[in-house]
């Protein structure tokens, strides 16, 4: 079945930055397989033609760092500092979490995801409270692609980090070709400062063993970078690099605070960079050097983290912030041109997760895809300045329809594999019915 | 005529912050007669019941610095320093303008703030080329409150300057108390970089014979700082300080690079900041200090700059964007709270302007004000945070009605003061039609 989209302006994404003002896609078993300028030859070949009325084509958006199960604590305890936020909000809420709480909000995070055009995540999780079965089974349904990730932690007893290791490496084995494909998993050790050497260790076996990534929050805070040296005699990098850890290919969330030695060891080992700007400012961060880590060879994707702090999952809005935070650190408007954030938003996050297969509208790849129509949107006009547009000025909310693996996954801003009326109803009933202070 | 909102959550941002769940408004004469919890027995007076279903009521967000007569100008020129930006793009199209570009770029740029919530803005104006009082007349039109400002440049002959001058001072009279009082005017020096110290002085002259505040574009670059200093032997403030300018209400736009004796100046003065987060990051400026600012008592309000430096008029953006970045400067997240933020945007904001009238949902106000329905954006869930919502996850556009005057501008989304389709097809045409390069 081979289906024609015509009658758009196709952003690629690909290395040369091809834009086809009037361009055709053939799409052909969840692939792509032909992308360029209308050609009629090719059109009478159609089993289907898509008449996309003038829109916009562009690769969904990849989102290199989340947390799904979070999005039921959107809005909780703004505005303050890190410790006391999840010692006494965020963690007493996530400790009454269940499978359903989970559940619900997996598809209220992904029903924002995909509405404001990311066919691609990579999330982390809490195990606690919940069967990762139920979760990756919703997750499934909602048609998106991605990588999830248990988390591993070293709290509780020592019994109770057994189980959180083999639980997490079970995980990581089952769902690590899942939904036809589509769902992948990483081996996710938190952070440094909440797992072990031991633990960390672990983690590199685990991935080593299932030839999968490690997915870990590194060099976020100086605080983190004080812990770890006072707890282990290294800065985080250089403990993580002892213990292993980058033997493995790893994207780690966050990045902001690092030096030159660092920054060489990171492109040394090839490791990736999830860039959270959004959240790197609101709890207080700081603000990552992303040109720093471009020059030095690094891959950077850019990421939203979770609405506990950032609060929506719009990646427009993201990739504009890290665009723009970047011209505004280094006083330079050249810095960062909207070619190299729209890249970071699409390929290069696709690539940092180890998900080339997606990210750009080529051959070969998969039919992931967003559209927007700007014909009567004022904030997207001129609009023979739609590439400047789709960096400085669309917002989630534009997106019209939401193709993956070539199917319709959000069609005229409604999602058709998510009951939307249903997730929002029980989102609030069940936020209800928990504890927040 | 007594018109009363009900079944509406009414964010007052008064100075007490009160909310009101089962809120109800009274206006009539334009004005909010009663705002508070919902009055059964005020109910039975009502000629006209508007119920809300339930929607989040806040005042109209205002705009404390832009050029929309460049909102044609859109994506033309990004990622370039501003010397060449200006000369190679901005100024040479800008050049061409007419009156009819000049209304259209009104309309569009107007259509784009009311639309994502914002009534009230203060606004300067290349009046290059064009015949104010249609552009006024536009304005008018569009139902938006605000102040519009005549730039004084000192380019050209010296005549030429002295005709800028005179049509400044014409212009800032003629339209001082325009539109049922909804658009007045200011002065408008452009910059202490683009003003002789003689249209300085003249400039203030205005201001003080009409009663009427400045709106200067004041530290906006280090390279200004330098510039100044080398053409006068003093920093942009304490020149403007000698020239008198400061001896009038004065609004200053950026304000990013200043250091202790200048807040104290400002503070001294009364001088306002509008402070405009995207467009100083965008053109490589740097980061305003904000805390700083208000740590010094002086009023602030929050801008969006032109649509060439930025490149929306979404207000929640740019407020957002505000807040963040005041946490990450100071790697605190406890500074500027949502409350401050939201504050900066409406009441604060029209404080700065002089606008005291707007901005916030009290008693003897204008009835300017917008409204959000939640219950289908699954950004803002869970409702329960519907304050946090406001400032870290909605967009422009959530806005669902926009109220001024009392007067219904947009319904469920729609404008109803401006022909959209008709703004959209002239903009484009009208672009085409101009010298882009
Ligand atoms: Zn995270
Ligand atoms: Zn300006």
């Amino acid at each position: 079945m081979k289906t024609i989209y015509i009658n758009a302006t196709f952003f690629t994404m690909d290395k040369e930055n091809r834009i086809f003002s009037n361009g055709m896609m053939i799409v052909q078993n969840r692939s792509i397989i032909y992308i360029g300028e209308r050609n009629e030859e090719l059109l009478a070949d159609a089993d289907q033609v898509v008449d996309l009325i003038g829109k916009w084509v562009m690769p969904g958006l990849v989102n290199t760092h989340s947390h799904i199960l979070m999005t039921l604590l959107r809005g909780i305890g703004d505005d303050m500092l890190l410790k006391p936020w999840l010692e006494t909000k965020i963690w007493p809420i996530e400790k009454q979490f269940t499978s359903e709480i989970a559940s619900v909000s997996a598809q209220l995070g992904i029903l924002e995801m995909l509405k404001s055009g990311t066919t691609t995540f990579s999330d982390m999780f809490n195990p606690n409270g919940i069967d990762p079965n139920v979760v990756m089974e919703t997750i499934a349904e909602t048609g998106i692609r991605g990588a999830f990730s248990y988390s591993i932690f070293s709290f509780g007893t020592e019994q109770e980090q057994k189980m959180n290791l083999i639980g997490a490496e079970q995980f990581s084995k089952d769902y690590k070709n899942f939904a036809d494909g589509r769902l992948t998993t990483m081996v996710a050790p938190h952070s440094p400062y909440a797992c072990s050497p031991e633990a960390l260790i672990e983690s590199a076996r685990i991935a080593k063993e299932n030839d999968l990534m490690i997915h870990i929050h590194v060099s976020e805070t100086d605080y983190e970078i004080l812990d770890i040296e006072t707890r282990y005699g290294n800065r985080p990098v250089e403990h993580l690099r002892k213990l292993g850890i980058f033997d493995q290919l790893t994207v780690m969330a966050h990045g902001v605070v690092l030096n030159d030695e660092e920054r060489a060891i990171l492109k040394q080992y090839d490791v990736r960079v999830a860039h959270n700007p959004i959240s790197n400012l609101k709890l207080g961060s700081g603000i990552a050097d992303v040109v720093g880590l471009l020059d030095a060879g690094i891959k950077v994707g850019i990421a939203t983290d979770s609405t506990a702090s950032n609060n929506n999952l719009d990646m427009f809005e993201e990739v504009r912030t890290a665009a723009l935070l970047q011209k505004g650190i280094y006083k330079d408007a050249t810095k960062f041109s909207a070619q190299t954030a729209l890249t970071l938003a699409t390929r290069g996050g696709a690539e940092v997760i180890r998900m080339g297969h997606t990210g750009s509208l080529e051959v070969n790849k998969k039919a992931d895809f967003i559209t927007i129509y700007p014909y009567n949107k004022e904030h997207l006009q001129p609009i023979t300045a739609a590439y400047s547009h789709l960096l400085y000025s669309a917002r989630g909310s534009d997106v019209c329809d939401v193709y993956i693996d070539g199917k319709t996954i959000v069609k005229d801003g409604k999602c058709l594999s998510i009951d939307e009326e249903k997730v929002i109803y029980e989102s609030n009933r069940l936020l209800n019915n928990l504890t927040t202070n």
